[in-house]
């Protein structure tokens, strides 16, 4: 074995690299945007201020919003042979295949690709987070054997989205939530599909590379996927009481159990799950129906009382994106669709600042004698 | 600025990984595939030795290299869904582009994606490697609006390939050759792409994923796109003397040439170019046509006394393939494809020993004072 001793598995403790975009303070359990508490932000703002923040590195004045606002507008269509795209699709491709092929075939629509610049690759991150919905959408609606669904620009861009999603306007409620869902999961340091976005941009790739990589990396049950992994366990377990001893079962046989801890908050509260456990409860008032939120609440206690673990945004994520009437396999595009501005922003000051990342391996495999 | 002390710019120096697949033996020059000197291997084995080699972890007995070569006869073909995926990509498309969505889409094709298994891997990474070929040559083909191209069961797996991309059969030296290159391009340690593909695998994503995004990585010009820099660099240069003033106008501006050096090797030969030198040499000769053989002979010893910098593989690979009659924006398409099966092997081990990658960052950025 050819042994080096900078071996950290999983890269746990090590930084990849400097940023000015965000930064998980687990002193003060905040997370840092552009120099902004997240959990603040998301009281006040909507998502296209944080679009703006991450973007342009500070809050928009309202006609800056209002500027961002309407080129977004101007890029929620996309080409038609993407739909045609999604339309050769076999009908089991997963929504995050779809996705993932969308955002890679519409690199070839871009007339300026080769441009590294900032200017430029900020023009194609408002491209993308203009059509990344109508992409999470169609795909979804078209390998699903139904009928693409075409933007409304009347709507806000939230607003827009959740129609798209949902073939249904939402109540000024279900918009406001459904867009604070967006803020939470727009940008959170360096996860892996961050992570996995500067590594291949590092190369001088192109954002759509970066970002066809991020999709890939979320798809993974240890990553974006646990927010649908959570719903399936709620459905399944039906009733509070189902809920604790699926829980209790899971801990038994040691099964990891989705939805709950994080390897850099540790053994402390996502300060996000907090505020979608908020909006579940403003969500089951309306509906008359709290259910999920006595569930989630069990479920809490029982991962708090036998393993100090508490729940992550993806737990709280879940349920109320079911309660918003939003089919679950949608959920990990969703949160990619979020996250694709704080996925740009990574992109660009990589390019601006870049180095290759070229790890190195400790060999574990044997030496075989001369062949000859 | 909130600064931690393990930061490595482009992780240079950290081990992201235990392996044993493969490790650049940089005291004694040698990159050890399984064991095995890849340069002594290439001497005396063919592609498919090494495809078995990496996937089985042994060298093959002519009986089980026959096996292997009729399953990848077998998984030759691709669904006509991708290839009409292929005419819908604008003409404008990258190659890699073209690529990378294609083997996005053909995801969706395999109805055992969610098995994560090691025999299961592996029979989505034999797939992968019949596979490869068609949609590198045909992706290619089609967006140039060429008529796709039918694989020729009766060649062998080298000569198929050789065969797709320029519509004719290898002679017995080309095939040879060709088949060289892929030896030499299988695997390679922990570059870029195969660190792309690990860091997406280990949120247990999938193998086509992983793939996906390794071909965003060795998009970049800093990574797989050096091959064809070197050849537009010598098709620019037209003679002996136009590349050495090429090269020294180069260096006196201080611009990054493509072609040297290496990360890993420092200021060491590529043990691997000097193989491919020897089979520019054959070339030359059996076309009475040394012209980029001297070329890149004088711009060797060019970087070698003004920057003390050797070739690395991509230098000497252009020219072998130009002199193969292959288009160069297939060079980089085909370092993939030879690389597929590295990759798989990579995704195969991270799948069986997972530890999902997540590293820090120093926070460069400002802190703002409470909104409120």
């Amino acid at each position: 074995m050819e042994t080096k001793i900078n071996y950290f598995p999983g890269l746990e403790g090590v930084v990849a690299s400097e940023t000015d975009i965000s930064f998980l303070d687990t002193d003060e359990s905040k997370i840092i945007i552009r120099g902004y508490d997240l959990i603040e932000l998301s009281q006040s703002k909507e998502y296209l201020d944080i679009v703006y923040l991450l973007l342009e590195n500070k809050l928009p004045l309202d006609s800056e919003k209002a500027v961002v606002a309407n080129i977004l507008k101007s890029e929620y269509e996309i080409p038609e042979g993407i739909l045609d795209i999604f339309k050769l699709l076999p009908k089991e491709t997963h929504p995050m295949d779809g996705l993932r092929t969308g955002i890679s075939a519409i690199a070839g629509f871009d007339a300026e690709i080769d441009d590294r610049s900032i200017s430029s690759n900020k023009k194609r991150a408002y491209r993308l987070l203009g059509k990344v919905p109508n992409i999470v959408a169609n795909s979804y609606r078209i390998i699903n054997g139904q009928e693409p669904i075409q933007p409304l620009h009347e709507l806000s861009y939230s607003a827009n989205f959740f129609y798209m999603l949902t073939g249904r306007r939402p109540s000024p409620l279900e918009e406001k939530i459904f867009d604070l869902s967006l803020v939470l999961y727009s940008e959170h340091e360096m996860p892996n599909s961050t992570f996995t976005a500067r590594v291949i941009a590092s190369t001088q790739s192109d954002l759509y590379g970066a970002l066809t990589g991020a999709v890939a990396s979320l798809k993974g049950n240890l990553h974006g996927g646990a927010n649908e992994a959570v719903m399936h366990m709620l459905n399944e377990a039906k009733s509070v009481s189902g809920f604790v001893e699926m829980l209790q079962k899971k801990l038994y046989n040691k099964e990891k159990i989705m939805g709950f801890g994080h390897r850099v908050y540790m053994k402390k509260m996502d300060p996000r799950a907090l505020m979608l456990k908020e909006a579940l409860k403003q969500l089951s008032d309306l509906k008359g129906d709290d259910l999920l939120l006595q569930m989630c609440d069990a479920g809490e206690k029982v991962m708090e009382r036998e393993k100090g673990l508490y729940p992550n945004l993806d737990y709280y994520a879940a349920p109320v994106y079911w309660m918003l009437g939003i089919d679950i396999p949608l959920y990990t595009p969703i949160f990619f669709s979020s996250r694709t501005v704080g996925l740009c922003a990574h992109v660009i000051e990589q390019h601006a600042n870049n180095r290759l990342y070229r790890p190195r391996v400790n060999y574990t495999g044997g030496r075989h004698a001369s062949l000859s």
